[in-house]
């Protein structure tokens, strides 16, 4: 969140994000569409939350950070759901144990949806009532909370697909959609010059506060890979043994393939028929031709040595992306996976949509970052330990919520988001 | 399960166990009523199972060990069913992990429900359709499966509140239902003699295979508690200091104690207005003169050797149960709660029914013991291995299912079945 | 401990009494003899104690409860050194982490030594300086310090095989003693009648409380098989499938053959030139005809199973070693493994020594059990859950610490102990 | 390790290498002087390793990478050695499991002695038997098994501290060496220029593989503490709530503060007579003038904000470091505990010495980072994930073993390396 550098705009402005409020919100609803109680309300694992937690956890933070501050004689709806549905907040009071959320059966998911209506209408009582000072105070949380419900949508198709992908039916959440056969194009390498280059947020526009200050870095003459490695690349990988030779390894991802947990992709099987995945579409033959999806960083590292390349760093990343636009396959393209890439152009294409692209770049703060005052401050610096920078969003990401400067974080042994790899060299 | 020992009654007996059947079955299905779809999926810890895993559990048993081998022509409803929902009959194939059953959202609970009705038609269709000589193979078969299915009915009520009382909103299964307030009487001891006693199954009526064969044991004369031990005197108990003097604990116990997994009976809180406990009707202040519940034997155990005493036998708490009838606050009286004791007559009260007592008897085969051949055998005789035996039913048990020389059996650490204690004595 | 029963016999027992105590002290001597301080000082797994911690907890014993409080003048060789060296005795203090008993390498192993030298020194005093009165009073106290010291000697040989069993290099604790080649008999089966028979300690000399009281039980004819089973016959057990077929185990333990924990006795392995295992002269080749031993409760239930029997009773064991001499294969024999069984006689043979004997019997209080008032009551009684009897003492057991009402006791999965079994059945 | 850069110099630099092995051999035997047989066993967690392994070890380094490629003729001192003493060299064939170091009581201490003895001997026969080129060809594993063995040492002594701090007797390892009282002096800051700086092994002398290659980095204007934190500044934080405010800490930090694990610096400890540390001489009062020790990354990194500072990367420190000299308290100046810091100077003191420094810096390779081919090549960077960098060496390095681009690392939370941090803020 940058909210000192966001020029307002007025009246129109306020008009836009209440309508993208409303867009947001029914977006999330859509979501849960087709989802049965049963499904929303499973944790499959702990850094999953069920699909109601999601819903009922991003209206709590339009409730706790604008309606009970700012909207007079605002009610909650229910004492205990400020407990229930706080994340990790530690400055907005006692929470729920994450690792709990899922059994939770109550409030049910009629009653999360009529918490959000509550939430929803609240929401609007405050925007229309706002005068202009009050608007701009709060103008900045609601946009945050605007994008934070978007973070929340990906996280929701994430969860649903390692919950349904521990199911033996292999339910599917959406019908397979199909695309037209592609195929990737042959991989090549796109040089960029060395050179002081600014990275981070440059004031327009929304961005999180770990995207700032922008500032200057130093890159050495590079080379980026024209798109991202795909499943039948990954399958020689496995057949070459990658898997089996510790030379290709960091040490910590070595020890998860010891213990078996690293052998395959996430969500892959090995079938009398060959390789299987589970998608968000139940489970489906590998398509050779598209990224490689749900690898750990450890993964996307080893495959880069056997490669005889590496993964860039962010800076890499972002010079590179800062020149191209924002499109791709993202969530709203509804295939809810990544497809193989379109023809190359010169440039790299699936830099944005398809897959998250792990980066070896540790999540740290930016020279002279400062987090947000009060708890919100919270949202992003916390975090900056253990985990691994990616970037582009992905086939499940909300379009509309990514950018150049956009920085994603997971510890590098996750394998639940959508998360690939694109290569780069020192040129 | 005693096959050999039940003398056949012909076609009126085939009429009143097809009775039984579908009365049993309706029972269930009225167990899962206000049951949201979210309270049936979620199993809030590894001994519990989901309540729509139960019922699709139950009806797993009819038809993998009647429908299957005798019903001509019968379908499953779903081919990976059997896999879903074995318990843990090994020679009926592969299963589903016990502590995973909380992961399977599909299928739900409205598929379950097809599922039920699938399986007690197709038993009506097996049922109508046996002549004398099928009948007399399936008719042990049906009657275990009934029992089973109660077994299964309690089950669901022990794991609910186990899921509720994890819940902070503590949400209420089934409302208070009042009785007229009753002050359990004085403690007293009824004398017994010893000598050679017979207990297990005489061979009339049903009874699992553990409960056979009938033996002679040899008994000291005892004296055994008029009733139950009372929340209130667990509230002595508590208040000088049981929770916290080594020399009353087993050493395995106070080694919980220590991690502070036992410091009152599950299910209780210490609030700013008293002790409370979470019960099927919610949470409510304790009723000092009923029996306390949720206690481990190892919490019964110590309470047993504060008070100077000791926990009965299961032959001395069999050969006392023997006289008496079998009536009590069972799950049909629908307080689901245990209750004070009535007036004491000379003989113990509360044997049967309010909490299942601890004795002092680990839970091994009776002299002889031999279990059914097949995988029926799987049913009582593997689990004969540190568990303790209780004794008598409690108010989740379903009226007609305890007998006197019933045994139930469950690792002395557990909390969540309804069981208390009854004291004895060297007479 | 029996202090109540046994005649005190004046002078002529004091004498005998210390001569026994300079005998034990110095048999635990020669048992370290030969280990190195680094071998005296390790702890393997929380079951077990490193030597010297062994060495300096009987020393403390007698220092604890004979010592501090009877000898006048009497100064702990170090105040920490009761918090070290306490095992259980909660009525005595705080005491160490059991588990992290090897991390304290000092006090060193000589430094132990010189604590064993002032406790036996002073322990000397205190005899020799006692009146009668005082003697009384501490005689049946001097007792249990001998009997519990051998107790710890037989810990002490468990314990360092299960150390040297971890280390690559197989050292050998004593050389390899020649027996004179042996085939165990024929395994024929000794007939038993039924009736009512008393055990427990009948009063005359040393037993530990939990021998007490004698009491009466009734059995039913049995028949108890001549000897013990052995290696051979485990052979034919696993390449029968015993170790993969469900329906011959109990369900706990076959948890346990299904992570991999079970799958041959422990200190077994199979390497190219066929079965060996460790012993305490280092790994050699199994002995077909000497007794099976280091298998689980669960291990030795599964194969009595395997062969249509069972385990005997506790009760059946001691009726019918109740007439045997306690002869045998004991650790002053210095083999310090099993041996093939004597020539049959008609009696069962092997009862004493060479290994113990699982017994179905749970390790439960006799009727009318009381533990000995203070922190010698701990000894025995607060461990009366979760494990089983075993009878007869082993190859690593001290020559004249056994009888036929000895109750030893184990959790049902320890490998540890020196156990084996011996095959029952109905007659 | 750099072999290509380091200029060789004929046979004076094999003489002086030789004469460098020789003493940093005997080194190791001087720190292993006073500890008992059972000191240098025992293993008090995974992350530390016995005395004598550390000590075979480093042998088994010499002979994997020396003595058995290239001495003709060399027999290894037994042939499962290799297994025991590897650590982590995959390439270098299977190794015993680290956590069970401790378990292998033999070889016995003076079995390693032997061993050493073999090695050195060894050793010295292969430098002077080798020609030129095979003098150019083990030059550079010669030196890497130098500094390997110096490394270390240091270890011997974190893992001894760990140890008796383990030991309620709290044992010294070496007496209490006074220093002249001093006081830390007044903390200021030291001012340095931003701009493009060159940081990495320049290319003369020594260096480990993951300090090269020498690159450009961009400062920003920043400056630097004078001197280390204080234990007196420590309590200060301390007193101020530091371990109970939520918004001070990294999230992963935070849930080990919630466990319990940090409430203070590792080995402090509250008596009735105010805070004391264990440190190498037994338990001493904390020196409130000295560096803080033994705290863990997220400690350091939350002190920092507490301090509204933060710490410097790893580029500030080198680029600060680049101008002192090496100088410091090293472990031969025999204190063995951080001291005081001399006056300042305007310029910073304690670079060097006393306590390692937390960086703000992820351990990750620089650009153009290539490992070593061979086993070696896992010497360094295979560790390139979830570590920090820690800069300019302890009371317990070697001296002689650190230089200002010396990168050591640990995980954040590890506590017993001999870590405390330095302040750094934006200019
Ligand atoms: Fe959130
Ligand atoms: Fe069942
Ligand atoms: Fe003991
Ligand atoms: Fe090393």
């Amino acid at each position: 969140m940058s909210i000192q550098t966001r020029p307002h705009q007025g009246p129109g402005r306020k008009g836009e994000l209440q309508a993208r409020f409303s867009e947001i919100r029914a977006q999330s609803e859509e979501l849960a569409r087709g989802l049965e109680p049963e499904d929303q309300t499973v944790q499959s694992m702990p850094d999953c939350s069920p699909t109601k937690w999601h819903l009922a956890h991003v209206s709590w933070f339009f409730e706790t950070f604008l309606l009970s501050p700012h909207l007079k004689g605002y009610e909650t709806a229910h004492p205990q759901f400020g407990f229930l549905f706080n994340s990790y907040y530690e400055a907005a009071g006692p929470r729920h144990n994450r690792f709990e959320r899922g059994l939770i059966t109550r409030p049910t998911v009629s009653e999360v949806a009529a918490y959000r209506t509550h939430v929803t209408q609240a929401m609007n009582d405050l925007i229309d009532s706002a005068d202009e000072t009050l608007w701009e105070q709060i103008e900045p949380v609601v946009e945050i909370g605007n994008h934070h419900e978007q973070q929340h949508q990906e996280l929701i198709l994430m969860d649903i697909l390692n919950l349904f992908a521990a199911n033996p039916l292999r339910p599917a959440y959406r019908p397979w959609r199909a695309h037209e056969a592609r195929t990737s194009g042959r991989l090549s390498f796109v040089d960029y010059p060395g050179g002081v280059f600014e990275i981070g947020h440059h004031g327009e526009g929304f961005a999180y506060d770990n995207e700032s200050p922008r500032h200057e870095v130093l890159l050495r003459p590079f080379r980026l890979a024209s798109r991202a490695v795909t499943n039948g690349e990954w399958l020689s990988f496995i057949e070459d043994g990658g898997y089996r030779r510790p030379d290709l390894w960091l040490a910590d991802g070595w020890a998860r393939v010891r213990t078996g947990e690293f052998a395959a992709p996430l969500y892959w099987e090995k079938t009398s028929s060959g390789w299987e995945a589970m998608i968000l579409s139940g489970q489906h033959k590998i398509d050779a031709e598209a990224p490689v999806v749900h690898v750990s960083y450890y993964e996307a590292d080893a495959y880069a040595r056997w490669a005889g390349k590496r993964l860039p760093t962010e800076a890499e990343w972002e010079v590179a992306a800062g020149a191209l636009p924002i499109t791709g396959n993202f969530a709203d393209s509804s295939y809810l996976r990544p497809l193989a890439a379109p023809d190359a152009t010169g440039m790299p294409v699936q830099m944005f949509g398809d897959v998250w692209e792990w980066t070896q770049s540790p999540y740290t703060a930016y020279p002279g970052y400062r987090p947000e005052p009060g708890a919100l401050g919270e949202y992003n610096g916390k975090f900056m330990s253990n985990q691994m920078v990616l970037r582009g969003g992905c086939c499940a990401t909300p379009d509309r919520h990514v950018r150049a400067t956009y920085r994603n974080f997971f510890y590098p042994h996750q394998r639940w988001p959508f998360a690939g790899l694109r290569l780069a060299e020192d040129a």
